[in-house]
């Protein structure tokens, strides 16, 4: 940790903010003087001093970290890629994955419909939303528990395992047999949901917020850590930029920021970013080049008919398609599905 | 609602959306032909269509809605200002309110010294966070249920009424004497707590999140509302940029906007928005000039010490002078506080 | 276009309107009466009309234009691909170009030793700042008048086309021998530029501004084209958003999104967009999965002592990994280069 | 300046790099050795080391500046407000003034109309565009240099002094009887502009750039006040955020921020910043109560009839009215106009 002090400051004072820093935590302070400003430098384990507090003080200037406030989560202490199984299928390291299916269970038969089809064209898991984040009151809010009835049904004629996204935690008995749960862009700073999702062993989709940066997400994914889980796979879904002929930014640069600074494995969900099913399958050939260990791909029998962003959705002979494709660049990547 | 069908669609096509355009809400269609485009417009009660479901149409290009799709929220249904009351102060219309505290609770002896201070200085409200968000894990995390009890103290010692962030409804409990509970700007899209803070009748302090829009905002306070809460107070706290001289770049337009769309009263947060004391006074002038209806001002008698946002909050001589200031600008506006 | 009307429009206002809408252009306008609302639906040559100026009638709520803004850069009115051709080598369509060399033209050793380099490792034409937009008046402006010389030696002794960037108009005569010029993302708007550009038959490599939309890069092509000059090269090299770790945000769902909106050829820029050497490979594969026509990369024969930019450059050898790497995965998509 | 090495870094390199960093400018580097992390902090004039070459060097893993890299523009060297003076007329410290106009020179006919009535309004400064920069090339351009020859009447006809932009250095010869030269969004990183403008001695109004930050308009002033021209006034005007209710961001926090960093003057302009004329007045109130000193408004005698952004023109009967309730403000700020 870098601290710049102030011009004017007097050398009663350097020795003053020296000593309350070392009482911070273990660390040594060196102090270099300049002829207009003074820097102390900070050694040893800052983790536990409040950047906050220090910037307060009133003859500091800037603090900057030199650490990076993570650590769970930082490859620098995990060189080795973490891999997660899901119910016999690894995500991360050589092994890729795809999630498929649709944005919203809707019905018993369109679940099974789905779930059917996303296996047969080689998807190893299935998504479908039970709990539905809607900006508005009055649009469809998902099954709810029934819905995650029907993907448990689907699961069990199938084999895939699901993935689906909790919104409270007070559902949290419902999510008992899912097989990983999603924690939605909108809950990504939800820190009371994220301790609690820490004392469970269950892998957890931690989907990036719409204006969160790559260090906020490594951050929460530090808050599942802490509490003793680390089967934490993080995920990309665009960010919001001023761009209006996406729904949202996809940020693939974020993938090997993420690979290099952490031993996680990183998903792309290029539906939700860019809210167009003609934009899905040039994004997810590009995330396969770019480094990922996966997609999250929205799949609907009847995309026109879908109760929620059914623009977004490929139908079942699209992503046929697209699994056909996606199949030859991973083994030109020399990854594993 | 405004439907733009693709090039090419044909007259048994157009004539087929038209009707299941109908057969979704209580909606005429009227089609208008040009040469290359056909356009069909949608008059009735269209907040039932889901604008997601008609874009997945195969034929539909684009779809514009022309009536915002928030009601209870809007000032179209309901033209007078919204005046909410606590504790006998009232906020709204002509009244304004400052509530000002310290950002977290840390002991007795600090909230009970911030509360007669800032009541001396004329806040008429307290506010301090007893359950902290906070982006790592390893800082402090607030005194939570115990914070909750101390700032009750300090209500019963000086006759302030308190507001307060709730993070997870499984605290809701705690929350029963508060008198303002607060949604966090991280919370503002967390749907499940939105609504069951629509069950009771206590004011809702309701934060715009860091990404979100203004419509975003008034959905949130449309989820509250739904549910039969009419007493929220809206907040602009500062959106996230590429600017980085300030911790967030607060929306000052945000208010005029808000206060044509909306009858609901609107309070700026300088001290978030900013990050930095020395820019909180100029902007809480501004934010009285530009017609908020109230100021929500983090104060701590030691800035320095602290345990969180110490370098945005204003001492208690700091936080006097701008009281004394801005009564002078209440007053110069014909605003009663 | 779609006008939308305030509540309470009379008849005889409506008809006003309509008769006034029809005098801006060659177009009919259609009523549709709501209870609520009225829209007027235009339809015809819409482009001649000023949105502006229909936005400020007092009776006009919203307009939404239906048809794109741009014709000369649009697909719809010229279907198939651009490809332009610099000395003897084409761009767009399947061809695949890779554009290489240093930032900045230092010397005459450097820029002949990297241009011998990167034609060895395969790269097709040759970029090299000359004129080099600065934040800082004190920082190195690059070599100018005699940058442009060195790099015409350059392709005297390698063959290699050449790009570089104009940044005034009254340099322009000191162009008249340089291949593409381009025109940098802080130019994008330099309208004046783009008209005088549009005079000449000499390709255009223009780069996307920092917080330009895809709709405004197209109409700055379009400015270009409106002066007879087809020969128009887009460039994405990342937009400013919220995010820290990297320099730019990288849009690579534009690609798709300008390769459906328009013909003319696309190309990444990595270097610029990431702003370090690490994420320069893995995008630079992205870019050729999502469908770019080519890359833009900044390679220099000892990054450490670039005057400009080195921490995003290649050095030779990392470049000629990158082009062996490359060619694989051109061939893979059926591209040729 | 503070160096950050990366792990693993030795002594003999570690000494390298500190003869290296010496070499570059008129500094001492002092070495600070964590167990981790080494920290090299250099005093002195750091000015002319570019950063971007430090950066590349493989051992370096972040640079962070300590001084601003401004020098002229920068307050810490000029602690007295720069008062700008045009026409008799003061700009800077306690003199506030606005200045009022058309968004573009129409007629004859209506300059002289509106400079009349923004003069017997209050208004000190007559603003027109001559040449407009237009996002399409199909709209209005301006009338140019026969604009610039009907401002130059307005200006006899009422002594209200000029502000008009210029769009390509081309025009400079027809600016010589302008007053105040303004630089407009789009331009603010037009470098050889800017340097040519700072070798004479007229008046500058520089805007802020949609994208750029409050560093990087001030690296504009300083290109600018490098040539020697100190008559420097900078306009604050809307950034571009994801908000869409707003035509752009006005980033209020900037005045203050910008008061504290430099000595220059700055003016806000809200129409421009909004679109809406709705909002044009509360947020000039705003900009007075914020510590703005100057205000840019757009004043139409007919905005509905506007060849370019009537739906942000005040009318002369509005102005007016704005005119009276700032001059209240102005006063109760203790400034003069």
């Amino acid at each position: 940790m870098i601290v710049i002090l102030r011009q004017g400051v007097t050398e009663p004072k350097i020795e003053e903010i020296s000593q309350w820093l070392e009482s911070l935590g273990q660390v040594n302070v060196s102090v270099v003087r300049g002829s207009q400003t003074t820097i102390l430098g900070l050694v040893g384990d800052t983790s536990v001093i409040d950047q906050d507090s220090v910037e307060s003080n009133e003859w500091v200037e800037t603090v900057t970290r030199v650490q990076e406030p993570y650590k769970n989560a930082n490859r620098k202490f995990h060189p080795d890629d973490t891999i997660v199984e899901i119910g016999g299928h690894k995500i991360g390291g050589e092994h890729f994955q795809v999630i498929a299916g649709p944005c919203s269970v809707e019905s018993s038969e369109q679940i099974m419909t789905v779930a059917q089809s996303v296996k047969s064209s080689g998807a190893h898991l299935l998504r479908g939303g039970a709990f539905k984040p809607r900006t508005s009151p009055y649009s469809f809010q998902g099954m709810r528990a029934e819905g995650i009835e029907l993907l448990l049904e689907a699961r069990k004629a199938t084999g895939l395992p699901i993935v689906t996204e909790i919104m409270s935690l007070a559902h949290l008995d419902l999510f008992n047999d899912v097989d990983v749960i999603q924690i939605g862009a909108r809950n990504m700073q939800n820190f009371e949901m994220l301790k609690e999702l820490g004392h469970c062993q269950k892998p957890i989709l931690l989907k990036r917020g719409l204006a969160n940066t790559i260090e906020e997400l490594l951050m929460s994914a530090e808050y599942i850590m802490a509490g003793g889980n680390n089967n934490v796979i993080l995920c990309e879904r665009g960010i919001r930029t001023f761009e209006k002929y996406t729904r949202n930014t996809l940020d693939l640069s974020a993938v090997p920021v993420l690979k290099r600074l952490s031993h996680l494995p990183v998903v792309i969900d290029p539906s939700h970013a860019t809210g167009f099913s003609y934009l899905v399958t040039p994004l997810a050939k590009a995330a396969v080049a770019v480094g990922a260990d996966g997609l999250l791909i929205e799949v609907h029998n009847d995309p026109a008919k879908a109760l929620c962003d059914g623009a977004q959705s490929l139908n079942c002979t699209e992503f046929e398609e697209l699994m056909q494709d996606l199949k030859r660049r991973i083994a030109f990547e020399n990854r594993v599905m």
